[in-house]
């Protein structure tokens, strides 16, 4: 029998456990999982056999050595900056690590040692990062078997709710952590590259220079670009592409209306408002409006950012009770960006019977034989339940399949990686459909952003 | 005979040195002058007697605890980053301090240790922070004694061109660091109080909420908020005023116009664009802006900002060749504010007969028996010439003069601090009348955000 050591039983975990203990039997598998609160552990195992939650916090290096030492891979669920400390028990007790973040500098010191072990420690292996790479990369490894050249690639993931579910003038609800919600898009200009130009958008207009994406059978959308495009030419081999986007997918309309939080100043996080708590919702509102001993905060507003009458952004603000000068925020000392959020959880939570919905799209562009072609690849998970959500299976799935091939040696190549290589996309994309996740593929005619061919 | 050690002989030094080598006869004092390369000092000292110029280079340990051992009181002219040595030496060495910068937190830890030896470090005692200081705490400390009720202060400074040297469309010209020009406003929303009211304004609103203000005999200029007004509610002993703001002076239409730099993304100092040297100004504006095989830069960056045919903002930017596709920036691994730093010192570099101008106005409201009623004060200082020019007379001669009055005992209170005592303002203020530094005072009508009193 072999141990499988879960560290982190949040949101994500509920998919990645069922996976595994369905598969305990036959598999001959026990799996541990360990948390600060042991609750959400066991009712996530309920009466299955051949599990056990533990309590375990992970800053207790005894105890969690101890856990490690018993195990023989370890699946750290816990916020990214966390694993590293789990990581170098990995490198010391000689144990494989499966995680769902991004490599960080700490992580990516490790790889000589993990393959001087024998370790695999994936990483980046959840939805997106995860699936996004491993979709992406099966394709493009094809294209690049058939000596195609590479012209454009463009990505694009958003964690959504599900159309049965959408009952706003948003489109939207939180679906996942609403902070990194409020705070997306922050830390510097987005950075990709069209036709060889390349081109940077500043934090104030990324939500004005969105891009409209079709998704068969599901409408819509449209998408604001990531952080940096750039550096995923290495990771993906490739090199000169002259085109290379990432992007971020909402329904149509919601970064023209959340683009009046981010000119107004709400979405900062960096200062204190004084007297937070004691704010109501107008009252926050006005902070970021000029001082008039009579104009309304409404008409304050509407003029400050040209808001017509008939422009439905402003219905999406009255929605949200923006105006209300009686609901009091009650937050001490906090930021711009934590009054918006908590003013957003009041509309924007998910409600018991709501379900989500995951929706990714790459765009192939190829030339190939002296003819330019085009791939588009889509994928549309929708929840089950706020149990079993469509983030929980494509975060947790992924993360379970990889840890039982590597518990079973089927992956086996040493080393800090992420699922770009064949040996992990290939098996764990197969298997993945199994679970309804399955990308569609089809051909459409290439345009990228130049289809006459002018020079500029 | 006493000994004046200045360290850092920059621009801002010329008048400073004068000063003190007018005086050095009358006053038996000797002055030297070190920095890292000696020409500039040279000049300055010319074949005046009672001073030399010496090579320092203020990481250099040893040889800065030599020239500080040998002085009785050290000034700090350099970047302020690098004054903390000094100080700490000043310290050991038991030697008084002054600098023109920002009380920083590590100087502001030497307080206990300067009030013990009985050391004067005195600091922010050049123009902004400085004179500012100074001339509105003469104004306030009159009025508190009179009893009057403080209900607002406005304070107002600009480093610009002299009207006589104003050739451009942007009535502006560098006569300070370009680089701190280039990233005003950066690092945080602007914070100010007005009637009892909080406002935030994030930076790439900034230049879009400027306040008009006349400057009597001087025409007219806008302001936009500084960083922090709110902190100097503490430093002024006003913690309880409803209106506190402070602002950099600009000609009027300055900042409508720079506000397409901060829109584009052009001050962004946190990356770096890639084949920077070899981008053509148009090729750098064109990094902003969404791609198209056909369309041009021009008109891309109208229809972008929506800026009309007839806008003056346009030609300020045709005036500055922003659109060349032939002048190449030549900066390797630059960062956009760096770039566009390059493009604009092409045009606003000040020439060599060209003259600059400080201007500075404080707004005073109180209300005295029942009555309310305003202060006006302006100070407008014209350069004489490239050497001394405006800036260089209002940072260095009250750092002159409050080093001579700190040696000869007058200023004698030990500590850390900023220039905001009575003994401290009173006879520099007076001092500077005489080299043309003289605020001119006036009542106007006090108006307040709300004249009215009405309630919202």
């Amino acid at each position: 029998m072999k141990n499988i050591l879960i560290i982190g039983a949040g949101k994500s975990s509920s998919s990645l456990i069922k996976y595994l203990l369905d598969k305990s039997e036959q598999e001959n598998i026990y799996i541990t999982i360990g948390d600060v609160s042991v609750d959400n552990a066991k009712k996530l195992i309920g009466k299955q056999k051949n599990a056990k939650a533990i309590q375990l916090d992970v800053f207790d290096q005894e105890n969690r050595l101890k856990c490690i030492e018993n195990a023989n891979i370890v699946i750290s669920m816990l916020p990214a900056r966390f694993h590293i400390e789990v990581a170098k028990d990995c490198i010391k007790l000689k144990k494989h690590l499966v995680t769902a973040s991004y490599i960080s500098e700490e992580m990516k010191a490790l790889d000589s040692k993990a393959k001087e072990n024998g370790l695999v420690f994936m990483n980046e292996i959840g939805v997106d990062p995860g699936i996004d790479h491993m979709s992406a990369m099966q394709v493009l490894d094809k294209l690049r078997e058939k000596n195609a050249k590479l012209l454009l690639f463009e990505s694009f993931t958003g964690g959504l709710v599900a159309p049965e579910s959408d009952t706003n003038l948003w489109n939207y609800k939180f679906t996942w952590n609403p902070r990194n919600v409020v705070l997306a898009g922050q830390g510097g200009a987005a950075m990709f590259i069209q036709e060889g130009t390349y081109k940077y958008i500043p934090y104030h207009k990324l939500f004005r220079r969105t891009e409209f994406l079709k998704i068969n059978g599901s409408g819509n959308f449209e998408a604001y670009a990531n952080r940096d495009s750039l550096k995923y030419r290495n990771v993906y081999g490739l090199e000169n592409i002259p085109t290379m986007y990432r992007g971020t997918i909402r329904k149509v309309g919601f970064s023209r209306a959340w683009n009046i939080f981010v000119q107004l100043g709400m979405t900062d996080d960096t200062y204190i408002i004084e007297n937070s708590d004691k704010m109501s919702y107008r009252d926050f509102v006005n902070l970021f409006l000029a001082y008039s001993p009579s104009d309304s905060v409404e008409l304050k507003l509407r003029s400050y950012l040209k808001i017509d009458q008939d422009d439905i952004m402003w219905q999406k603000l009255v929605e949200l009770d923006l105006f209300n000068p009686k609901k009091i925020i009650g937050l001490k000392n906090a930021t711009p960006a934590q009054m918006l959020q908590k003013i957003l959880e009041d509309s924007w939570t998910l409600q018991e019977d709501d379900k989500d919905m995951i929706v990714m799209q790459h765009l192939f562009g190829y030339e190939l034989n002296g003819e330019k072609k085009q791939i588009e690849s889509s994928l549309v998970v929708i929840g089950e339940n706020q149990k079993y959500t469509a983030m929980a299976k494509t975060v947790g799935l992924p993360v379970a399949i990889a840890a039982l091939k590597i518990l079973k040696g089927e992956i086996k190549t040493p080393g800090v990686q992420l699922p770009i290589s064949k040996e992990v996309y290939e098996p764990i994309l197969k298997e993945l459909e199994n679970y309804g996740i399955k990308f569609k593929e089809k051909e459409v005619p290439y345009l990228g952003y130049n289809p006459n061919n002018v020079i500029g």
